[in-house]
């Protein structure tokens, strides 16, 4: 476990109380991020789809996991005591019916939440879905209400220091991307020297890295990266999501590959101006629309924002997380909070810039996270 | 796309004329490897839980794609043409209403299948798969009968090439651990140094690394990496699911740290005879359980194997696929399909040792696509 048996104790109690108020029997989770949050059980078997993992969280005790045997001894170092396990993958019945049989052990007649809103979603097949439904009747499966969502979106101090360290993993990365990007190298080789960099400055993970280059900016930001060599004039961007301890950091970088336009120059001083402008707005009580509008308004003065349509997002367990921050959403942000500050242009030429940085907000501000970046476009290669 | 334009075509075909036989209107996919599998589709975005992916197989024609706008431009460089969009996330309807009225629109009245047996999820917030079932009611959403399974455990002669490529890079990062592995260093700088080396030769991405080090076996295999030294007599062992192309490679290898003891070395002279007693059980037409119960046989000259429950599972877009090679799966085993064999043995002192490497099935037996592992265990450090 990443931090002390407390911070998973507090978390469970929060969950309890928000479920009595709604009248909750269990909450049952099926999804990674939300088994560390509660529990601190961390491995990669995550990424095998072939072995579900579930946990219930009763009324009021400690959560019971049912999982695959495989994962017994790790999870009995958790907060987790009663652990239910069964051979998986079983082809007849892969851990339903244990599920069915501790939910409605536990739920007490009361209907039996789970995340069921945006960004999330049940790791289960369908057909097992199903069978649990009906194992469980008259037991109801419902949304959780936003409990989870609301748990995760405010996080705890010992959780914005893990963000900041990977940040500053991730910041010692950038500081030497000019030993791994030069002309005639292929983005191909400088997203994997990129995650190498990561690796050795401390990152365990390096689930994620989006990127782009050209000479007026960068086509998109979701494209794989190919073997097309850099040339000098590119401006490269580079935007990685790093872990460490189980946190990501979410923040890019650009870089002129030799030099550039005067166009992409001042897009990126443009970006860098609306980034400290979303971050002056960035307080406890203000909404997420505000935050957006706040750096909408620098980058008009250029042209036009890309379109993406969200110019930030929350940030922690996961790469993005709620809540978004778009022209519309008018979420109150809270302190504890954890950002990401996101502002995009696109050139007139067509070609996108993007800056990103990472921010805690507090009751009186926002807390950086990253590392400064360069005011002016910084000269690599 | 990694393929020529036939390849998907071809899928979609196959696809189609099994769906024909079912009486499926549409085929309904919401999740990465299967996106991959049918269009080419490939970005990290998957990585972010905020965006949802829909892809729709009508009966004849090619797929449509129902998906965030941010995905139109890469999607329109697959064989999809038809790409509806939506400004994702959007909190009142993530693209649902879209889905629902293309769903109804092709499926022509019959019902729609999507993949719901084991392995398989639907990758969509429960609220949502709720609002998708009433939009669409009448029409009834179901198990698609392992039509994609079936498709997708069959590999093509190119991603076979793909696996073995793989295989290769992780191959020539397994002979440079002695660059990264000694005594006193930490697992956890191991596991960075090993994912650097991968991706040093040519990985684009590492998801998965497992491991383990101790003088009689390792403890587990699903832990994640701690800061305890490695020590001289120790056996460590690295297992790597690495990335290139969107195909996987799964295997690992065992190193003694200096010198190791004559239990741990005749253990993994053990798993390599269990292995190559699998592989030569593995062929066109063998059920799944006779190539465990062959590598059973070795294992049982020593003691036990190790409680795992299986040992050896699919391979290819997914680190784990479908069959699994346990006691009781009658699975026939195909040509085209690409295996790991992953025979493990628990020490009489409690320690675990596994030896796994990949295969394909051809008519005649077994191709590697792993390099040759040593016969001895190799001593590093």
């Amino acid at each position: 476990m990443v931090f002390p048996k407390t911070e998973y104790l507090a978390r469970v109690h929060a969950a309890q109380q928000a479920m009595a108020q709604h009248g909750f029997g269990a909450l049952w989770i099926s999804t990674e991020a939300e088994f560390r949050y509660f529990t601190g059980y961390m491995t990669k078997f995550w990424e095998s789809p072939c072995r579900p993992w579930y946990l219930v969280i009763p009324a009021s005790g400690l959560p019971i996991a049912v999982i695959p045997g495989i994962g017994a001894a790790l999870m009995a170092k958790t907060i987790v005591q009663d652990i239910r396990t069964w051979a998986a993958p079983d082809p007849v019945d892969d851990g339903v019916s244990l599920l069915a049989d501790c939910l409605t052990e536990v739920a007490n007649g009361a209907p039996i939440a789970t995340p069921s809103g945006q960004q999330s979603l049940i790791r289960m097949p369908l057909n097992d879905l199903t069978a649990l439904q009906r194992k469980i009747a008259p037991l109801r499966l419902v949304d959780d209400a936003g409990i989870v969502r609301s748990l995760r979106m405010v996080k705890s101090t010992a959780e914005i220091e893990k963000i900041r360290t990977i940040c500053g993993v991730a910041g010692r990365a950038f500081d030497r991307v000019g030993e791994i990007a030069a002309p005639g190298v292929s983005l191909r080789r400088v997203f994997g020297g990129f995650q190498s960099l990561c690796l050795q400055e401390g990152a365990d993970w390096v689930p994620y890295l989006a990127g782009g280059a050209g000479a007026g900016g960068y086509d998109d930001v979701i494209s794989p990266a190919d073997d097309t060599p850099l040339a000098a004039g590119d401006v490269l961007m580079l935007d990685t999501g790093a872990m460490r301890d189980g946190y990501f950091c979410d923040y890019d970088r650009n870089f002129a590959i030799g030099h550039a336009s005067d166009q992409v120059k001042d897009g990126y001083k443009l970006l860098i101006e609306a980034t400290a402008a979303g971050a002056d707005a960035l307080r406890d009580g203000v909404r997420a629309c505000d935050v957006f509008a706040a750096m909408h308004r620098v980058l008009a003065r250029m042209g036009d924002e890309s379109g993406v349509g969200r110019m930030g997002h929350g940030l922690g367990l996961q790469l993005t997380e709620w809540p978004s921050l778009n022209a519309s959403d008018e979420t109150p942000l809270r302190a504890g909070m954890v950002m990401t500050l996101e502002p995009s242009l696109t050139l007139p030429g067509g070609g996108v810039l993007v800056h990103e940085d990472n921010y805690a907000i507090t009751t009186s501000g926002a807390d950086k996270l990253s590392p400064d970046a360069a005011p002016e476009l910084p000269i690599i290669g």
